[in-house]
């Protein structure tokens, strides 16, 4: 696969993952400094890893909201939070995803996950 | 539900995933110094958080195996990556967790899993 | 000991660590969604772990306020201030810890933990 | 050489790298709780490290910009985006640090730290 | 105080804290390579933090021991293991911190914590 | 460029930084299980970002050993002292990376880093 046709291929999982909103938004602020941050994870995370068989999308966020609980990656989680629930997810696996990951990486990390996903809720609720 | 309780239908889920042997071998070297530890995990981790419905195991598994990637916790790991065969999960779906994971917690957290869990599979493997 | 049990013993700890104000906030934002985390650690942090002898809470305040430091947990950093003074540490101790933290964990972790300690300072002043 | 000669050394370094504003700033801040940290950083850090021969300090900003990368801790990584211009970097340098730290520390990392970047590059552009 | 006496002040507190036989083996191992380092922590980590008055060393073992549990820095858990029972700590206060620990870093590295404990104190029961 | 043409010139970069014989044994380990992450890591990592231009070959070494030292991914941290070597590091340079990397990592980091490094230097004495 050429470089345009992962880009394509990432952009559009990207896309149905993170929702038109966000990406329109990611999209509009791409500058000279963060172009090339910008394609590359377009093509490698969203096209390479993403698109890869194997595991269903509603798996993949639970690797991603898993990963960014235990690394304190807090805006990253949000995006994912987002991610999850687009991909099938209902608040309630979410909620066992922070429940499981409290043992494995620390009650401070599951705690301040909750708060995170409260909040992008109440922000999904406010978009009506 | 009171502690004993606890305590039993932990062990019940704890052997079911890591194995009987694992839980023999774990139990055998029970001592002054780690009973109350023992205890407390069985308890709280196996019977509180892994009993509880919501998600299926191998999602639990799923999971696991991502936070200890993503923390480097390397005797945990190679404990859960037979937890997750035990659980349904194929050596394929472990290999699309690592490489979903070497995205969102670095190439060298998913190199090393990857020399585990091909350490552990020899393991199983010559067990018969 | 029951749940139930655990419960009103996990929260006479808690409400005696954090502050009757912070427990009480805590109480009032419990939704259907973070229920059952309150709960759980409620019962399984503030019972079956710091109401153990063994140790005294100026004590469990050290491990908690050096964990927060190292891992980056700054809302539980905060929270534990509180807890820190509550527990009977003066403020030059707790600089203490962060001085000694240092070492072990890098200067930038202490330095944001000093920060974050000066403005839960400021704020409990404030309150008067 | 003494503790009087240390802290000036490196406070003559700690001027020059993260510069005269963000020093004076800190100073203004110092507090009996911080006094000690303040000091203890300025003699070990400022001058103990960094006024070491052997990297030229360019490539010391390196080592720190790829270690509060991988390590989450935003407000040490801002202030050193400053002081890596200050010792000679490019914006483009930068961005090369974030992209090769991206494969390292992980998309996560990388991602925020090409947002605090800009917002800092930002700030020092309003400055004029 | 000048570098001389902050190195010899360090040693007395190294050798105290860590024991002879680790301290005399640490210095029968200095080469060309690790002179600067091993003078550097003797001074800065030794002198300048350890000899510091406002805790006790037990309280600055309980620091280290919850520190390196939650990073994960094996080596140095290790060190300070018998560190803590150098400083007065018993074994089941050492096992109070891991237990706490386990709330705030997670479960899979107070499990490693408890399996480095007990090697360490399995050597020390040898050594008679 | 295609996919091919990424592998060939990732793997000239690869054995041009790690050598010959390190690249030779990975290649001659590869599994159906770590074909694919074998092939995306030489892609990805050794074309993508090593090839890239904007900093020398041992720019990007200081980072990744400042990285693998901070998160303690000490497989990685070997290969690359190796690779640094290579890319025209010095000892002596490696040491003052390791010495930088104590303030901002913590000295637990470093020391074991000091260790690692130490043990690979004398394993390229022993080849000649």
């Amino acid at each position: 696969m050429d470089e345009p046709t992962r880009y394509a291929e990432g952009m559009k999982t990207r896309r149905a993952v993170l929702g038109e909103a966000y990406v329109d938004k990611a999209s509009a602020s791409v500058s000279e400094f963060n172009r090339d941050w910008q394609e590359f994870i377009t093509r490698t995370a969203w096209n390479d890893i993403w698109n890869r068989p194997g595991l269903e999308r509603r798996e993949r966020s639970i690797i991603v909201l898993s990963i960014a609980t235990a690394l304190g990656a807090w805006g990253e989680f949000r995006i994912h939070v987002r991610g999850a629930l687009n991909n099938g997810m209902s608040r309630d696996e979410i909620k066992e995803v922070l429940m499981q990951a409290a043992i494995y990486a620390g009650v401070p990390a599951a705690n301040h996950a909750f708060k995170e996903a409260m909040s992008v809720f109440a922000e999904v609720d406010a978009e009506g």
